[in-house]
C-alpha cells in the first residue's frame, strides 16, 4: 500500500528503490555497476550510471544539489577529481562531502549518495 | 527564539532533535534505545523505532525516500539485510546507501539517517 | 547551462559549490578553513562558517534541519558537543548523526554536512 502520490520511485525491489522524487528532490545511491575494472573505469562508470538516474527525472548533472561521496581508498581522490572535474558542468557544482568509508563490496572503488532538483 | 513556522521539531533537547520536519519532508537520525542486545534485536528494535518517529508527523514506513545506514561490523549485513527486508512494505523501499563506519558509542550495531515524505 | 531557476548557488568552482539552495532547503558541507589549530578552535571555527553559509540564504542557526557530522578521532567527541552545545539556539536543535571518519586532509577534526530551512 502506497497512498502517497507525492512520491515517485523507480527500480523498486524488495530491498531498495534506484531513485525516489518527491517535491521536485531526487534522492539515489550509486555503486559502480561493474567494480571489476580500475578506478578510473569505475568512476567515469558511476558517473554516467548518475546521468542515467537524472534522465529519469526529466533532472540532468546541471541540477545537482548535494552529493555525498564515500571513498575507501583516500589515495583514489585525485583520479575521482579528475573525472568529476571533467563531468560537472560549469558553473552547476553540488555541494560536496567525501569522506573514507569502507563498503560493502571490497571491489566497489566509491560509493554516491545524490540529491538533485527534478521535475 | 524561533520564528520559522515551516519547522516541526520534537523531542528537542540542547544537543539534538528526535525528528524535524520541513515542507513536507521529515528528517530523524536513529541508534538503538537499547544496545546491550545482539544485533538482530537491535536492528528490529530500530526499525520500531523508525515506526515510532514516523508516526510522530503523519508518516510511515510506506513514504520513506532514503535511508543512510552506518554499520561499524560489516559481518552484520546479512541480518541487517534480513530483518529490513521483512519491515519494508512491498513497492515502498526507499533509496539506500550502506557504509561501514564506527559509532560513537561502540555497543551500537548501526545507525540510521532517515529522510521521509510527511504530512 | 542551467535553466533551473529554482536552484540558487554560491561559491561555486569547477568543483563544488560552498552552498545549494532548492525549494526553501539550503544544502552545504563545511571543513575547518584553518585546520592548523587544535580541536575546540577548529569546532568554533567550524560553526562560525556555518553561521556565515546560512547567512548567505537569508537563514540561521535557529532553521537548522540536520546535521551529519563525521569525525576522525571518537575522542574529540566530548569537545565537539561543548562547542556544539554552546552555539545551538535553545528549543532549535536539529537532527544529528556522528560517526567516525577518516577526512581527505588528516588536519581536518571533523566535517560537517548541513541541512537548513532557508528564505
Amino acid at each position: 500500500m502506497n497512498d502517497d502520490s507525492t512520491i515517485r520511485r523507480f527500480g523498486t525491489t524488495t530491498r531498495w528503490s534506484d531513485l525516489v522524487a518527491h517535491r521536485g528532490t531526487a534522492y539515489f545511491v550509486e555503486v559502480p555497476d561493474d567494480p571489476s575494472v580500475g578506478p578510473r573505469e569505475q568512476f567515469v562508470q558511476l558517473l554516467a550510471q548518475v546521468d542515467e538516474r537524472l534522465a529519469l527525472v526529466g533532472s540532468s548533472r546541471h541540477r545537482l544539489l548535494q552529493v555525498l561521496i564515500y571513498l575507501p581508498d583516500p589515495n583514489d581522490l585525485p583520479v575521482f577529481n579528475d573525472v568529476w572535474d571533467a563531468w560537472v558542468p560549469s558553473g552547476c557544482a553540488p555541494v560536496r562531502a567525501c569522506v573514507r568509508a569502507e563498503l560493502m563490496d571490497s571491489a566497489y572503488r566509491a560509493e554516491l549518495v545524490v540529491t538533485a532538483a527534478c521535475d
